[in-house]
């Protein structure tokens, strides 16, 4: 087992990993910026290293410095959470070069599912549904309008070096697609230093559904149900939940067993996540991504399945085999994560970095926080605004949505702004509380003023 | 469905009551003493009025201010928490004259289970296990030796109106047994206006295993499993667990069957507990008394239950029936509890009133904090010196113990002192890890110096 971990993030999910450690008694060592140095990870764990300034670039990222400090206090593994080095293969490889563990995948896999039209390929050759389109890149325009004629419009242009919306265009008709492919590529060429992309069918109203793996060193693949995160603003998550409203135990069962068949087909190992595209109007699901980390909404599994991811995730890395099969995972009730930005919702989510004067997480039962803010503690205005993930968990939905009002209704943050009015706002919404949403529910209603 | 409760009770439970409310959709009113008016429960509540002054008697105990402040505000229905008025047939009785629903059992289940004799009379009779001893009063010092002969020395003499520990003597001798028959009469009549004293056999070395049971007003009663509070410093429970470390299934079920007709015998409703001695070397279990009320340690319940036993009170006390049968009430995982006290172990547990300069509950996987402190409360030196109930869950008791620690751990609560130091000792403590112990633990082992 491992003995001596490093943490290789902060906020919240750093303050997530150092508890998992504490609770499977594995030293912690955690890093931090200049900025950071008052940060809750750092009282939290064992030892605290400052590895640069401010700038991620210069600390978060800086690879010969994590790296050095893993050595010099004799860790025997990194753990990098998400974001930062989480899906930088050349990160887990240098790691895998130096002899420590990474709490991920291989750097093979990694590779495999963040370059764009490998992962759809792979996809399509292990019989994991993706959506309708061409087959790699496309050669030319004339290419493209039989493609399109096949699948039917509208189709979406998509850059394969492309990502996070960049690189992206969409096509309703034969003379838009001529446009759009000529523009795509002239784009993409510049931006990205290659000019390839493909067509997809473009699927307009769709839900955000993505399931749980976990996998170990031993060829063991289960997965551990869905989350629908289907409320999102401009791409960004804000409410997640498991099971998923929009989701039938026929359907729920065949895309377990296609995000499963997806991890097998890269050799996947550790905690990972397939997001699908749910389209909810045909009930077909088709491969979206695979995030190749934890999740930021990875709470809303546990609560329900009862298995703590990290300290999974950190048993595969040992080496263990995974500590429990498919059959024995159980799902129990329903659980909700709201994510708490230190941001004004008043004035279109500006960022309202600055000093916490009162702080009061909520609690009671079916209630859970996971942050890493404070009393007194000055929210920096370089790194990401999320401050606390709210989950909450009950036998229904219903449950858990009263309970997410209730918590949220009694959280404290003064001497900031944060997203605590919007959510209250949204758990009100007859849309949302129906169940019945895409993802543009955020575009189609003014939450805030309904 | 009740439409407004008002919450006779303060702190924690308080605190507590709110949040089902909050959950249900009911109005909740709060009544607090003047020393309460900066109290967590008043500042959360929907309606919130000062019902006397800082003595109990004069506030929290004063039925006419409460049953006043109940009817001007129109509220449907009264929770008393624990402590105060939740065993008080008196005040149970008036609520039902003033057409007010007593969130709670009958007056005269309370009266049953709160007069000694009757009670053990009652269980005799309904066949539930009762420790050895009279049948009722005991006539004359002759009659008391005969009995202790039958049942074998020692034995425990018990004013049938004592209680909380008051009006108890041991007798290892007929000569012990003669002279302490006498003295305990005597005080018993000058204390509680009651000279009736009867004969138990003493079970020197058992530990402290009770029911929850949940009932409704047609008849239906379920148990939702045990809970073992052994550890006790001076009958005061101190830490709760569920499963009991003791218990296999076998006694359990026929622990559970025994609760459910103790229950029955009083054609008791809503939620009570059923303590028993377990005799764990001759694997036998023998009522104790029974809790006609909800009681501090019920959170470890909900957590291995699912099932929220406030809401469930608030439910079967409307008229609604339980929510679930004895066959669909699932045990899953392990739940533990420790009782922070604002008292500093180091000086024999002193009370620590006074203000809470820096105030942070622990979170994350697996921990719920049930509390009314908050960033500087002050605590008054009036009432329970309680402060937070710490709760933690995990699939087995090992990782529940765990995450004790880590909570425990990174609890924050500076300007007084709390028993968190000791409560580390004590999860630290080798018999404790092994869950071999009685009721004696705490005064066998120095926790605080080991």
């Amino acid at each position: 087992m491992i003995k001596k971990l490093l943490v290789a993030n902060r906020g919240e999910i750093a303050v997530r990993i150092i508890r998992a450690c504490r609770d499977m008694d594995i030293e912690s060592v955690a890093v931090y910026s200049e900025a950071d140095k008052e940060a809750l990870h750092v009282q939290l764990a064992d030892e605290a290293y400052c590895i640069g300034p401010t700038a991620s670039k210069d600390s978060y990222l800086n690879f010969t410095n994590i790296i050095s400090v893993a050595k010099l206090t004799d860790c025997d593994a990194i753990h990098p959470g998400y974001g930062f080095l989480a899906e930088n293969a050349d990160f887990a490889e240098l790691c895998r070069e130096c002899n420590i563990t990474f709490v991920g995948p291989s750097p093979e896999a990694i590779s495999k599912m963040g370059t764009k039209d490998v992962a759809r390929e792979t996809m399509r050759v292990a019989e994991v549904p993706i959506v309708p389109g061409s087959q790699g890149i496309v050669e030319d325009t004339n290419d493209a309008v039989n493609i399109a004629e096949g699948i039917g419009y509208p189709v979406i242009i998509k850059a394969t070096a492309g990502g996070g919306g960049k690189g992206i265009r969409v096509a309703r008709t034969e003379e838009e697609l001529i446009k759009g492919i000529n523009i795509t590529q002239q784009e993409a060429a510049t931006a990205f230093g290659n000019p390839g992309v493909y067509l997809e069918k473009f699927i307009e109203d769709f839900r955000h559904v993505e399931i749980q793996v976990m996998a170990d060193n031993f060829g063991n693949v289960i997965h551990l149900g869905e989350r629908d995160c289907t409320i999102q603003r401009r791409l960004q998550k804000l409410i997640e939940e498991t099971p998923s409203p929009a989701l039938d135990q026929e359907v729920r069962e065949r895309m377990g067993d296609a995000a499963v068949k997806a991890a097998k087909a890269v050799d996947y190992t550790g905690a990972g996540t397939v997001e699908f595209i749910y389209d909810y109007n045909n009930r077909k699901f088709y491969f979206m991504e695979m995030n190749t980390r934890i999740q930021v909404e990875h709470p809303v599994t546990e609560q329900v399945t009862g298995v703590d991811l990290i300290k999974e995730q950190i048993r595969v890395a040992s080496g263990e085999m995974l500590s429990l099969s498919q059959e024995e995972v159980q799902f129990n009730g329903w659980s909700m994560e709201c994510r708490i930005n230190a941001e004004n919702p008043e004035k279109n989510f500006m960022p309202s970095p600055g000093r916490i004067e009162l702080y009061l997480p909520p609690g009671g039962l079916g209630v859970r926080v996971d942050s890493a803010a404070y009393p007194g503690y000055m929210i920096p205005p370089f790194y990401d605004s999320m401050i606390a993930k709210v989950i909450t968990y009950g036998a229904t939905r219903e449950e858990a949505i009263s309970r997410m009002k209730r918590a949220l209704s009694e959280f404290v943050v003064e001497g900031i702004h944060t997203t605590i009015p919007f959510h209250l706002k949204l758990l009100e919404h007859e849309t949302f509380v129906q169940g019945d949403f895409n993802t543009k529910f955020l575009e189609k209603y003014d939450v805030l003023n309904s």
